[in-house]
Order: C-alpha cells, then structure tokens, then sequence
C-alpha cells in the first residue's frame, strides 16, 4: 500500500498503521528467522496485532501468540467481583509466558488502554488487585528486566485513550489526531520507516557517547514550581538509548517511539523535590497535586490531595524500605513531538528496562511526572533547566 | 434488558446475547463462589466474553482470564510462514492451561470460527500444525476429558461462519439467522432460560435411564447412501447426556446447545460403512465424499475425492493401530432445531468429552458425518433409522 490508497472511511491510517507493525518486527524486535513472537494488546488493538502477525511470519516467526486484554472484562471486575477476587492473579499465565522468555521467544507489547480507566473504581480494590498483579507477573517481568529476550514497545490510538487525550473533539476526530501523533513520534510517517529509525538510532548513540565521554558526576534539575532537585549518579554509570542488545544476542529497540538517554543515579545522593504540575494517571487512577521529597536516595515524604493510597501503595508493596531513584532518564522532546502535541503522553504510557528491578513502581511514577513537568513547562517556554556537574 | 428493548441496529439480539452469557455461567459451568475462569474465544466474539465476564464476576468469579484466537492472524502464519513454523505450538500456553485446570480453575470455550477457514491452505501444512498443537495441547486436554474440572462449550455466531451456513444472503441477515439459530437451540428464547435447561436436563435424563433400563447389546443403522453400520456397545456400557458432574464435584452441562445422549462401543464390534452424504470440515478443511469402512472395531478404509491426506493424517497421527470407534451418540434432532434449519451445525462444530482419549479425532469426525447424514435425511423425510437389539 502507498500513502494514496488511504481510506478516509478510517481515523486510523491504514499505510502507516501496517508501516507501525513493519518497524515493530524489523527494528522495535528484530524478529530472527525461527524466533517465537507472544503479544500483549488491547483487544482493541486488533487491526494492529493482525498487520504484526503478517509482518512477524513474512520475517520468519515461528509462532505468534497474542494475548489480549479487554477494558470492559477488566472493568467489569471492579464492578461486581465479589471480595477475594482482588487478590487473584493468573500466575499459570505469568509463570508460562516466563518459560516461553527463557526459550528465546521474543516481546511485544502494545499499550493502548484508557490510562484512566480505574479512576473511578475503589482505590482500595485497585491497589490489591495491582499488587497481585505484580506478584504473579514478577517471574514473566524478571525475563524482561534482565534483557534475556528481545522486546519492544509501541502504542496504538484507542478511543477510549484518545478521548482522555482530545476530549474536545469527536471520537473519530480524537483517534485521527492521537494516531497521527503516535505515527509522527514512532517515525512511521515517511516512505523509509525503517531507514528513518536507523538514522535515529545513530543520533541517540552519539548523544550516550558525548554524555559518557563527559563523566558527570551529578545533575541538577530546577522546576518553576518546585525546588531545586540534585541526582547524584552512581560511579561508572553508563548512558544508554535507543538501539540496545539483549542476551539472546539480538539488538532491538525496546520503546518505539523513543527521544530518550537514561542513566543509574547513585542510590544514596538524591536530594529535593518532585512535584509535578498536573494530575497524573498512576495504575490507571488519576492522582491530583503530588508532591515527593528525596533524601539521602529515599523518597521519604509523598503526598496527593487525591489518590495518595494508590500512590502510598504503588511505593510500598514491594519493598520494606522507602523507595529510591532506580533511573534517569534526559529526553529532548523533538520539534515532530511538539508539533503533534500529544506524543509525550504516548511515551508517558511505555515502560522502560529498569537498570535494577528494585523500586520499579516509584521510579515509573517520577519518569512520568518529571516528563508531565518538563512537557509543561516546554509549552509555556519557561524551561526546565539541567545543570551537569562534571567530575572534570 | 427486555426482549422488548432490542436493538435492531445490530444482528444479534443483545437480549438474547446476554442470556446466553448467563446460561453459560448458571447452567453450562454452574460456577462457584471464588472459581476462577478460563475462557477462549474467536476475538469477534467480544461482546459475549464482556457478557460473561460480567454474570461470572456477579456469580463470585475469583478472575476469568480471556484467551483470544483471530482467523487473520491464524490465515498469516500459512500464507507467510517459513518452514519450521508449521510444527511450533504455544506448549508454554497450554502447560499453564493445564496447571490453571488442575487448580480447580473452570473452563469456558466460545466456537464461532469459519469452519472452513484453512480449505484453501495447503493440507500437508495444516496437517503438520494441527498434530503440533494437538500434542501441545496434551495435558490442558486431559484435564478436560478426564472431567477434573467443569466445562463448558457455547457458540457465537460470527460473520465468516454465518456466510458459510447462510451464503446466499447478506451478510447481516446471515448472522442475524445463524444467531437466531443459536439461540433457539440454547434455549434462550425463553425469558427463564435457567429454567428451560432445568427442565431440558430432566428429560435428557429419563431418555439415558430409559436406555440404560434396555441394556442393548448393539446398534444397527440403515441409511439411503451407506450399508449398514453395526456398532456392538460395550459390555457394561452406560448412556449418559446432558448434566454431568465433574471430579470437582461440580455438575456441570458441558455442551449448551446438546440435544444428545451418548455411550460407549465395543472396541471390537463395528462393522460396516459410513457414508456422509455431503461435504464434511475436517480441521477447517472441506473433505469431499468420504467413505469409511469398519471391520473389527477398526477403520480398515477411508477414502474421500479431496483433503484424503488431511483425513488420514488426522486418524493416523495420534496412534499407530488403525483407529477405532471410542463413542457413539445419538440425537433427537428437536423441532426446534428442524425449524431453526442450522442447530445441527452448531452441534458439529462442538467438541464432545470422549470416554477415552484413544481415536478422538476419528470418533470426532465419524460424529459429524453421521450427523450430517441424520441432517440430510431429515430433510428429505427418508429417514435414517437406528434398530436396536436388545440383550433382554
């Protein structure tokens, strides 16, 4: 298909949707001849699994096995399951797609999901449920954290998440606008996708080489609406971005779209404050006026006017001491992304590898928050600044 | 909802849709408080999966997991999978399947597939998958057969099966037909269906005492096309049909819409031919005039004009003896499914709990001939007839 042959019947391009799928197996995978594909989606995902299943066997798949998951089946757990429900989990689920990682399948995911779909639901019940959630998928997410397999992540333009994203425009409006924006940030919109992710690749690998060959030994943020905070980073830290290679030996891109280079902070010298400057979705529940204080490494004080138990539980389910800093990550939010104004949002929905698996949640929680902040105040011009301190 | 209250926008009546669900989860799985559920489904059939997620969470679900197979995905992987991909299966899915059974985890199945989907594919390649996934599928299937846990298997009408049943009409008006058929023969045209089931188990039940009261010794049956058939039953057979309880303790209806009752032959004493009358789908392959002899208990024959590798690949890859006949049905084709004109179908492509595992494919595919056969006779009033010899 060209450009040309689009059908206008649709808000979501057909061209670049099949472009989307195309770069997820050759350049977000680098699918091997032979290698297995398991795929989570949104059941609404459909149209995008379908391309992928096409593209994945034209490339040599072994098998493809989709997994999906439905807003309504979910929803309708929190609606009328009865009390125990909260706390189950399908570990047969987890600990099988655990065992097809350890046999060198390879990962997509494909996020999509309203991320306020549990807004309204009792925080008490999400809370349980996440964390069972979490318990039982720890064995699957291991493989993945530790990068036994090649994984990637992209993003498809559901209504229920364009809504939340345009909520101003009609439905098939909204989907137009957050697809375009998806397609634009995924690099999906030129004739040689692929080639146009290699080219990016290369720019990230010498933005990770510069900032190595600088050897900082901290950085310092400064927000208009929250005091200064200091990010210590660990001895021999490494930047890393775009391109990386699993231990199957296979180099793939893990975040499509992806603008960012991220480093490990050193775990006992972050100081001050995070406070973001608008609601944030944290497990699919709006969380209002967060504020978080770092000392010594440790959040040791975290507040919400709303939400603060999810936020409290996100924190302390997995761990006995206060969280720390697992990450860092720097973006330059590109002219494309500022252009289609809602990338940002999809990026906010990927999940990033974690350096260490430890703190995960609190650490996914400040990515989101520093990159609502920085985007913020892109926007209104009133810059966040970063100052590097080089260890000379 | 009302019957009053439905929407004609769509083919399928919601009403009805709904009732269905509920029967599944009331009568078909007759689900306990805290039970988990497995369920699988063609992804077309969202809309009953959000149904009976729902009656299922309000029924005391501990959580119901919905697995989803899509026809385009599967038709991908033969029109551009490499090689090796045609003996890979999801062993990983179906060990946890089984692990989830073994975990008192309850099991609903929703067929709707084109059951002609791989017609067109090539037969060496479908036969390759179909025995790879049926080995994988091993120990989730035993779970099943052995009865550790209570199933059950509804229908939902999908377009590519509607076209196949309906094809001279719309597409609409096919599925709204083939739903309408489903329903009928689910018995949830009736506003108490729970209650219609109640009473469809109670007659089902004096129809097995009534045979098991005769103890025949052997079934003879006479059609216009074939010789005769001459099934010897089992020494000490029993009928069964209808409500069953499984080893959890659960009585369960494990086939919503059934109309049989069902026993086992004498692994030695089948003689004769059975010849379908029309084209019959064997793993979504159409075969063409089959013809099968038995002497001994055995298939000594099995011939057919078109898809005879499919066939004999089918019987032979699971043993290394001929196979035999592991179980024999009967059915009162009810009124309702006469004027319905497509029940039959329904009833084809549900997969029966087979006495024993040994020859299931064989057995499976003997089941649909003969109920074609019985199907194609009705309609033309030449009835098939079964004679029974007592051993009184």
């Amino acid at each position: 298909m060209t450009a040309r042959q689009r059908d206008f019947s649709t808000p979501i391009d057909p061209v670049k949707l099949d472009r989307l799928a195309e770069v997820a197996v050759k350049v977000g995978l680098q699918l091997r001849e032979g290698q297995d594909l398991l795929l989570t989606a949104p059941a609404v995902a459909l149209p995008l699994v379908r391309r992928i299943a096409e593209h994945a066997y034209k490339a040599g798949a072994g098998l493809v096995t989709p997994l999906f998951s439905d807003e309504e089946v979910t929803l309708s757990r929190f609606r009328f399951g009865h009390g125990d429900s909260f706390d189950r989990a399908a570990h047969w689920l987890y600990q099988g797609m655990a065992k097809a990682f350890g046999a060198n399948t390879a990962r997509l995911a494909i996020v999509g999901d309203n991320p306020m779909l549990l807004s309204g639901e009792d925080p008490v019940k999400v809370a349980r449920a996440s964390k069972a959630n979490s318990i039982a998928y720890q064995p699957a997410l291991e493989r993945i954290v530790n990068f036994d397999t090649n994984w990637n992540i992209i993003a498809y333009p559901s209504a229920s998440w364009a809504r939340q994203v345009f909520p101003e425009d009609a439905e098939d409006v909204a989907v137009a606008k957050l697809a375009d924006a998806i397609f634009a940030a995924s690099r999906v919109d030129s004739d040689d996708a692929v080639a146009a992710w290699d080219k990016h690749n290369a720019v990230l690998r010498e933005r990770t080489e510069w900032l190595n060959g600088q050897r900082f030994k901290a950085l310092q943020l400064f927000g208009d609406r929250a005091p200064t905070l200091m990010i210590g980073l660990a001895d021999g830290h490494e930047w890393v971005g775009g391109a990386s290679t699993a231990k199957n030996g296979i180099t793939c891109n893990p975040n499509i779209p992806t603008e960012e280079v991220f480093t490990t902070p050193h775990c006992r010298r972050v100081y001050g404050h995070v406070v973001p400057p608008s609601r944030c979705p944290i497990r699919a529940t709006l969380i209002d006026n967060i504020a978080v204080r770092f000392e010594e490494g440790r959040i040791v004080e975290a507040t919400a006017s709303r939400g603060e138990e999810v936020l409290k539980q996100g924190a302390r389910h997995r761990r006995r001491r206060a969280p720390a800093l697992a990450k860092w990550r720097w973006c330059r939010i590109p002219r494309r992304s500022q252009r289609a104004g809602c990338c940002s949002s999809t990026r906010c929905l990927t999940k990033m590898p974690l350096p260490t698996s430890r703190s995960a949640s609190a650490t996914r929680m400040l990515c989101r928050w520093w990159k609502a902040h920085a985007r913020a105040d892109s926007r209104r011009k009133a810059a966040t600044r970063a100052s590097f301190t080089s260890t000379g």
